[in-house]
């Protein structure tokens, strides 16, 4: 592996410098402002693709944001790996709260902090890279097809309309994403399984305009008492959720699967003390791993209503308001979910309050097969680079895509994440470890080569 | 009463535009940016005293915001009326809802629309113009004087602290305030209780930085979620509040006396219609006017936490806050409630999370008695303009510096209110029938002629 080792040695500077190119374009996908950023980001995709070798890249309309497509066909008759990823970052409030600018990327301790530097900008790069490296030091065994869509951040709701008309052109064997994380540094692992996700806004009214809470408080409802009450009633004392028909679905995990996702290293004190929690809490009967990677989920991601300023403003306010989040676990179909949680959030509501509920994305879960080449391929290249054979982890988060592409393109993909859990993704002060980074360049060609080994 | 009527026909345009000049002026006392206002106003009365006939007019340094202080002492032999109002005003959140600039006056069918309207820039005018209009016409049967604060919207933190210091020179037979409502334009009332209140912020805080919901949600006490339940908990299914010890200092109501405050008009369809609720709720075993009039109340004014921004932005958030009121009933101590609250608060918090209680005001309530000249006075003056004897009335409302006057200067307080329930005080699209400014000021001096010849 001389020849990788060598490329990224001689380039590292440069592979850098195209990241935080890459990084400085703030591509908010939430934010409607943003939407001139989402295509800037597209053409530089397209550039990039492009100087590494691609034979061509495009930049694809949808009803959405701008997806880059490129590809190298090195012989039809050749296996084809198709890697996703997406350009489009989260929101960076509150940012008050970041040491430097969220769109400035710098280098601390050997460490990049910006938005994106992780997820999934850093991450996405080592593909655009590794790609370079194997085109420049003819080493490419493959063809390769690359997909870096812009809606990943807020559920991808124009990617899978994208594919239905592009299928012809994404026919692929294997599907190669890095948007996961790793145990630790020295833990290499790959994520077999992702939740999925539904997500709601509701909104609760009470009188129709704010009132002077001493004329009309104990006579009138607050909506954000509403709310609350409403809110903890969606959970019982033993961390279950409430919802009726919520767990029907959910494909119970055996207690052989449990005992081996059970080894994968958990030290809980060290988990409490990164977040400075005294305690942690759950569903009743299940381990911490097991909450977030193998059961569904209720937390409120953010609520706001009536006076919020500075001092103290009484006020009776006409309106609270919640964005909700699941995490749904394999098997459990998002689309149910969001109707059973209108029907049931709606129905419990008091007649002195008007409810809305909106739902605003959702994704199906997924879960990959160890026993397929292109797993057995990653497994191989992570153990090269970092000297053991990764773990295969189930994760607590979301890519619903991931899901779309199986049930539209026919294709499994494999999870080869290089983040860490002291990354802060979507947090103030995201990072990316340089190490992770070169490593992920280093890691990919290997995939690559054993991957056009097994699959011949 | 001749002359009243000529007098305030004669001057209603000036009136108009001396009180459109002190609007103007953005008078928030709980913002600080806005403390040179609050200069800017306390020298508007000062002008305003002096140009209405006063002896001297001083604007007072406080620890916090300026008082000004005006008299007129036409006889030491005769009784002296101290007439209380505020210079500040409420914050004009949202301010999308207004329909025209909160501090750009506007009058629109005889109605006046502003921030400041009627709390309490409409209703403090009044007497500035009345005692005007009394020493014009040389009909000021009393000494006057006028003490105008500029932190009322706040609790009046300084307040007593500047009373106690000028004892001497506030010294007199009533206090005088018209800062509260009347029942309805045809029935004329006259508040005779008012509530106490409690305010605090609190702050939960879970993990010490945002979290990836995916990543940790399910393991990791959320504090929105946390927040709600806790909110929750503090009333219990009858809409008593369950703070232990909250209801011990609570006066009941004699059965008699809930009988005659029973007789005040109450028009239940009408009041859920003006603000377009389909069911009121409150207390167990109490009335609607009851409720707001002589129970104590728990209403959060406030909250917010986590992702509030546009879309679906998952996360796990570190903070969430809320900002809490009770309204007390009178012997009900608001230090007292505030030490009750946070202890159980605190108490109610699960080990998942880091609670904090910060106090922010409060206020004692106050009764006055039906049987005193200045009550007597009052409600010979309403009978003369509105053509009907007044009502009465217990308010919800807090004015906590009413009862700290009894505390340090040893005075009642009669509560000559011309507001409307339909003035939208401290929310948005303030406003004041131009017929209750011009009755109050005409109502004002008979409201002096009665007391003196009662006070002879």
């Amino acid at each position: 592996m001389e020849y990788i080792e060598n490329y990224v040695e001689a380039n590292k500077e440069r592979f850098l410098e195209d990241l935080f190119g890459l990084i400085r374009i703030p591509s908010i996908s939430s934010i409607k402002d943003h939407k001139p950023d989402m295509y800037r980001a597209a053409e530089y995709w397209k550039e990039t693709l492009l100087k590494a070798g691609a034979d061509k890249a495009e930049v694809f309309e949808t009803a959405g944001n701008p997806v880059t497509y490129g590809e190298k066909i090195i012989n039809p008759e050749l296996p084809t790996v198709l890697v996703y990823s997406h350009m489009d970052v989260m929101p960076v409030d509150p940012v008050e709260l970041w040491d430097t600018p969220p769109f400035e990327p710098e280098i601390r301790d050997g460490i990049i902090y910006a938005r994106g530097a992780d997820d999934d900008k850093g991450q996405s790069m080592m593909h655009a890279k590794a790609f370079e490296l194997m085109v420049k030091t003819n080493t490419l065994p493959c063809n390769v097809k690359f997909m870096i869509e812009g809606e990943e951040e807020i559920g991808s709701p124009n990617l899978g309309a994208w594919c239905e008309q592009n299928k012809e052109m994404l026919k692929a064997d294997i599907i190669l994403v890095s948007d996961t994380s790793m145990i630790a540094r020295d833990i290499p692992s790959i994520t077999t399984g992702l939740r999925g996700l539904a997500y709601w806004q509701v909104e609760v009214t009470g009188p129709k305009r704010d009132l002077h809470s001493g004329l009309f408080g104990g006579a009138v409802a607050n909506p954000i008492n509403v709310l609350a009450s409403m809110i903890s009633k969606m959970t019982d004392e033993n961390g279950k959720i409430t919802i009726p028909g919520f767990y029907d679905d959910v494909l119970e995990v055996s207690p052989e699967e449990r005992e081996l996702l059970g080894r994968a290293p958990f030290n809980e004190d060290a988990y409490k003390k990164a977040i400075d929690v005294a305690e942690l809490t759950g569903e009743k009967g299940y381990s911490t791993p097991e909450r977030t990677g193998i059961r569904p989920t209720f937390d409120v991601c953010g609520i706001w209503g009536g006076y919020t300023g500075e001092g103290a403003k009484t006020v009776l306010p006409s309106k609270a308001y919640a964005k909700i989040s699941c995490r749904l676990v394999p098997n459990q179909d998002h689309l149910k979910i969001a109707d059973l949680f209108k029907t049931h959030f709606e129905s419990i509501a008091p007649k002195t309050v008007k409810v809305k509920v909106e739902s605003l994305h959702g994704g199906q879960g997924y879960v990959c097969p160890i026993d397929i080449p292109a797993y057995k391929a990653a497994e191989k290249a992570y153990a090269d680079v970092y000297g053991k054979r990764p773990v295969p982890v189930r994760s607590g988060g979301s890519i619903p895509i991931i899901s779309t592409f199986e049930e539209i393109l026919g294709l499994k993909s494999v999870l080869m994440g290089f983040g860490l859990e002291s990354d802060a993704i979507h947090s103030p002060n995201e990072n990316y470890p340089l190490e992770q980074f070169y490593n992920g360049i280093k890691t990919i060609p290997l995939f690559y080569k054993y991957f056009a080994e097994m699959a011949k």
